[in-house]
């Protein structure tokens, strides 16, 4: 397996970074846009490329439903099944079990649930969700984690916890026995323990004697309140290995990017920009802006005139508004291009405050105008 | 007004030219995609070039309730405002008001109709379309017309067909009014009469008085039967100037093109391969295919083996199967490049077998695969 992770420099409690894959190396901090079923919604490969996103993150829970496995393995994998040649990371369906589908039942074994489809049965085991990575071909695989609601008592998440690292444990045996018989890429483990800090200490503890390669923290971002997110987020962080790739879930807005990258987090994954832009929400240095409003009909500007994308180069903030009005898919399209360039820009950005060593202040330049939380106000489940 | 147009070569009854406007050549027979709010639907102008199409048809309808034309024309016309370079023709709204629009009233002036879009009052005439189609800086502009159902009586077709010529007669004098005092496209007229040859006879007579630079020929694939619409057609477009271009309005398949070039028609514009495209309707050589079919789940193969589109070169049947089954954008994206691809290359192919004098043998060869008529089988209004 050819993964490298190496550090390349720091700036106060932020690193810069390499992840080097067989699809080629990412430079971390970095965001990958989400490919739920086996695309980033609205957007060509080539679109996608040219906004400069290194990697992208594909859903195990849909891509197993539709088209499952055996489709994209016959297709040579989900790199060629989508015509993405960079590195595609895979989560393992855990979290979409819990947020998707319906009449779960949880075992020792596994986890059975209905299809948010059409209703059908399906049970899913730590060994299978690796096998299902394995034949998409991913460069990150993770491993099945039970991801539940913060609010639950401490009892019900410690035993989550300790199924979690037990599931962790099995991931790992069968991806050691998975290696050498075919390409297989790395495989993270994620820390999971709600809100509790004694919980996450614990997880980090039980997941570093699996050895991973890399180490992600689930179950922030996902309906806790802001203190608590940068409370768990700040304690949990400093625990994992330095010499690993952290990885943070499903986070989140360009603040959080700052709040995280600051506390020594590579990857982040969030459906924000692609979500936001078919909503008509786009991400300028001004904020996030709903390009509906009537305040842009004769607007001949770009929607962010400091921005080098498609979409900016090419068309006004009344032409997109007016696509959103008339419903046309190119709105969505051109929406989307931009978010993606913004958050892919917004990252190289942080990598360069890095490299220069001055990441503090340009958080401090930065803060005011992104406040770090997610405030993904379309609440609704990720796509 | 820099509108030119040449005959190059002939082949039976096929003729090959260009039509030179100032956004650029188009060489003729061509296929206009059409776009309706200014956009050819789910196609960015750089896939749309891509696709080796010439030419759009814009809807003034659309256009003018939606966005309105002081926003086109601040943004320095439609070209401008949505960002296609080449030529672009606009229709007169005539067909959409009456097959979109509820509670028309004509009269001798105009017609007063109610918007599909908010059930808003508007009021048209010949000299308004005109001053539209000026605004938003249309390459060929067309009069307004009644486009009657083939269906009505004589005397209402006949009726009908002499306020058309009033119209024509009108917008012309509009167009030399205006002509001069800014950059201008070439003015079309449109042939009526319904499915009755004296009536199209004298429609032809009466429009050639008012010397057009171009003709079209309306009201035809509307509903009527193949039989009619074959020979209204053969009879109407040989009456037409050998010397201007002929413009067959809404039409339509790859086998519509073949009986139509064969009778001297140019140009042609249809939502055929754009709606098509959005219903998983993809054109190969084979025919038209749903692209949804079961037995696509699993095929690596291009959606057509013999063509040079950016879907066909990087992804397999069963992917762009997927993306329509899993509802992504992606598959209405991808299936219209391919079609539009594909009719380009199809009027291309056409082209070249009048340069090579061997139009008839073409046809021949292709005409059992493509049925000469209009199928969409979708039935619903323009897009």
């Amino acid at each position: 397996m050819d993964f490298r992770f190496q550090l390349l420099s720091r700036s106060a409690g932020a690193r810069r970074g390499v992840i080097r894959t067989p699809h080629g190396a990412v430079q971390t901090p970095a965001f990958l846009p989400v490919g739920t079923q086996g695309t980033v919604k609205a957007l060509t490969p080539r679109a996608l490329r040219e906004t400069g996103v290194q990697m992208v993150l594909g859903n195990t829970y849909h891509l197993y439903l539709r088209p499952g496995p055996e489709v994209i393995e016959q297709a040579g994998g989900l790199h060629r099944w989508m015509g993405w040649e960079g590195p595609i990371l895979t989560d393992s369906g855990g979290f979409q079990v819990f947020s998707l589908s319906s009449l779960r039942t949880l075992s020792e074994e596994g986890v059975e649930f209905r299809s948010h489809i059409d209703g059908s049965k399906h049970f899913l085991t730590p060994e299978k969700v690796i096998a299902l990575q394995a034949a998409f071909g991913s460069d990150i695989l993770m491993v099945l984690d039970e991801c539940p609601d913060p609010g639950k008592d401490r009892l019900y998440l410690e035993k989550s916890l300790e199924l979690t690292t037990r599931w962790a444990r099995r991931s790992r045996e069968a991806h050691r026995r998975l290696t050498g018989q075919r390409p297989l890429g790395a495989l993270f483990g994620i820390v999971q323990g709600g809100l509790y800090a004694e919980l996450r200490r614990r997880s980090v503890e039980q997941l570093l004697e699996l050895d991973f390669p890399g180490y992600a923290i689930g179950g922030l971002s996902v309906g806790e309140k802001k203190e608590e997110f940068e409370r768990t987020l700040a304690l949990t962080a400093p625990l994992l290995p330095e010499e690993r790739p952290r990885y943070l879930m499903g986070v989140g807005t360009p603040g959080d990017f700052l709040l995280a990258v600051g506390l020594g987090i590579d990857l982040f994954d969030c459906v924000m920009p692609t979500r936001a832009a078919r909503n008509a929400a786009v991400f300028t240095p001004a904020g996030r802006v709903s390009i509906r409003r009537a305040e842009f009909k004769s607007d001949p500007r770009p929607l962010d005139e400091t921005c080098d994308c498609y979409t900016c180069r090419h068309f006004s903030r009344a032409y997109i508004r007016h696509l959103f009005v008339a419903r046309e898919i190119l709105g969505a399209v051109l929406a989307t291009v931009h978010n993606v360039r913004f958050f892919a820009r917004w990252m190289a950005r942080i990598r360069q405050s890095i490299e220069e060593d001055r990441f503090e202040r340009f958080c401090a330049e930065q803060r005011n105008r992104w406040s770090a939380f997610t405030d993904n106000e379309e609440g609704a489940p990720p796509d």
